[in-house]
């Protein structure tokens, strides 16, 4: 059995951990000058390990193993979050690392913005098996602070460069090792989360036109409310929903704008951004059909027009079984009775590489469930564990 | 009869217009250099017609009558909102000097921040009857940029000015002539309102305390959702109101802020800023009542905690009958049939000026109900008609 070396996987973890420190997070936001020293000390890493490294055009760093195959590719991501903690998509990278320290036949690959710094997300994954569009890159921008994809590019000294295929037929499958971000292993004293497949994420904006008005002249017989509507339709959901909805479907509303916004205006528009998420697409479409019906009643009953706009619609990314087979078997021979199936919640790398190859995940858990904070926490000996099983899963993988 | 000149009446107005002018509208916030220009301006009219004029320590521009009384106070304010209307306030103030134009022993006064660009608000009326404390002018800031109020007053020139009070027993009432800032006599086609009260606003803030977590890795069970809880508490006001409230009750949902405001996000906490208003103190205290027991069931069902804090409690001011009367009489006499009885349902100077003597108000129609906004209008033949209502109602107060 391919041993880890859980003492360097540990400080190779720490060393990074320094990189764009944060409280005892990071703060590394894709194409930052501390996102490129990342993204360089994971090439030496690489290159320490044997492995070939590259950065292409969209700053995925790659290692490419010299060896025979069949091999594997074992990645995340490698930017943070803003302000964020410091194992979210690191951890799988620095996995990466450790598997191909121990001598298992693996590339390693940090995909590039996973956490959508820019418009569009995912781009490293997504540009690696093909689904990047030049004009995308033309037109994204920076959900921060609006500056242009090739800017950024280009200050990262990464115009120009091509960017990597994944190579068809060099790769059994995929292996991407995470925390949580989530409470269900903490509170449920598991060590470990064998992961069934990715949720889909599907985005939504409702925008309410109504009438501003002054809240003191205008009765309630004659308002346009934008945010009542809003407010009706959302009660409406919150109804509506449990009645169609999957056993781990999950939907929130993340903001609400109510139109001035002061306290003696009657809001003449309300904006709502809300999105749902599950495994299935028939319940994915099933809660869309319910979101759908909802607003026309709105439309029906209201006198304030609501317009649904989807802003993302993701496929879910079912996990392969085999390599299920091979981390479950893996995680009972470790922590016996600590572990368990369980799909993801969030978005993550996978998903995309899963188009190309089978795939799979394995959780660890983050204390008190804690994620996109600083705060976010792992104990190590859940680290150390969690690297075990996803190397001995790989070689049962390899070997079946 | 007095008869007001409605020609200079006109010019005046369009006069005071271009101090501040913005498109149509102005923009004069309080002791801004185009609200003083206009305040000066004032007090040039002032002179003009006879008054003697003066500024005190809050900006307040007043012109007393030389004459033998009894004397009328008749005014409103000269400040706009932020990129505003032309006649909020300027109407009622540039009527008072119509009717000292034509003869009628009025004194005429322009209070200072009726539209609250300071916190407090109603800085000019309130100081006037003797409920601004200097206390409280240290305190105040700016709603705009945070400025100081003491660091307005100086840039202003006002710094140590005495601030002027009421003379008791001088004024056998108070007249204020204001825009509508609603629809009711411009949907019902009638030209002249005749105020019966001025209604109180209670506002209240409502704080919800949740949880933040991951939209993705948080089940449905698990989450605190601070927006949701605040959803669920506005769609029962929405349901419990129309149960408790009175006839011409109004209740308004402001602005609602999801925190951190982010998609993936589950809202940590959420704020509301909500009022009611009535001109009755048993149905304000109905509403209240009702506020208070759903967030109790709130706090009994949810999982967020909702706190609620009152902001604001005025108390409604009711129109002197016998002005009422004079004023029904005048409007009967110029415009029969076009004119209806009404509470405001905006607030203004005319209520506090109301705790020291019998007040009343006349409104003239808004184009469109628009108010708060450059693009507010009334007709100028309701204008005209508007202010010789208002000089033969004083008459025959007076007289009366």
């Amino acid at each position: 059995m391919a041993r880890i070396d859980a003492e360097r996987f540990l400080r190779d973890l720490h060393e990074l951990r320094r990189i764009g420190a944060y409280k005892t997070g990071v703060h590394r936001p894709t194409y930052s000058p501390q996102d490129m020293e990342a993204r360089r000390w994971l090439m030496d890493r690489l290159a320490e390990c044997g492995l070939e490294p590259s950065m292409d055009g969209i700053g995925n760093v790659y290692g490419r193993h010299k060896g025979a195959g069949p091999h594997l590719l074992v990645g995340s991501h490698i930017e943070s979050q803003n302000h964020a903690g410091w194992l979210d998509g690191a951890l799988g990278v620095v996995a990466g690392v450790a598997l191909a320290r121990a001598g298992l036949p693996v590339d390693v690959c940090a995909f590039a913005d996973e956490e959508g710094h820019f418009e569009g997300g995912f781009l490293g994954s997504r540009s690696i098996i093909g689904e990047l569009s030049e004009e995308e890159i033309d037109r994204s921008r920076s959900r921060n602070d609006g500056t242009p994809l090739r800017e950024a590019l280009a200050a990262a000294g990464l115009a120009g460069r091509p960017r990597m295929q994944l190579e068809a037929g060099r790769h059994k499958g995929f292996l991407e090792m995470h925390i949580e971000q989530g409470t269900q292993l903490d509170k449920a004293g598991l060590r470990l989360g064998v992961v069934t497949g990715i949720v889909a994420i599907w985005q939504w904006r409702i925008v309410f036109e109504g009438q501003q008005d002054h809240a003191g002249g205008t009765t309630m017989a004659e308002r346009k409310d934008a945010g009542l509507s809003a407010v009706r339709l959302l009660a409406a959901i919150d109804r509506e929903f449990p009645r169609v909805c999957g056993e781990r479907s999950t939907w929130t509303t993340g903001r609400i704008t109510l139109d001035p916004g002061g306290p003696s205006i009657i809001p003449g528009r309300a904006e709502v951004l809300f999105q749902f998420r599950d495994v299935s697409v028939p319940v994915l479409e099933r809660m869309e059909e319910t979101l759908r019906a909802l607003v026309r009643e709105s439309n029906r009953r209201e006198r304030c027009a609501a317009t649904l706009a989807q802003i993302s619609r993701a496929t879910p990314a079912l996990c392969d079984e085999a390599m299920q087979a091979a981390l479950a078997a893996a995680a009972e021979q470790h922590a016996p009775g600590l572990w368990q199936r369980m799909p993801s919640g969030a978005g993550h790398d996978a998903q995309y590489i899963a188009r190309r190859m089978p795939a799979a995940m394995l959780f660890v858990p983050s204390i008190g469930g804690i994620s996109h904070h600083w705060a976010e926490d792992t104990r190590e000996e859940d680290l150390v564990l969690g690297c075990q099983v996803l190397a001995d899963g790989a070689e049962r993988y390899l070997r079946g």
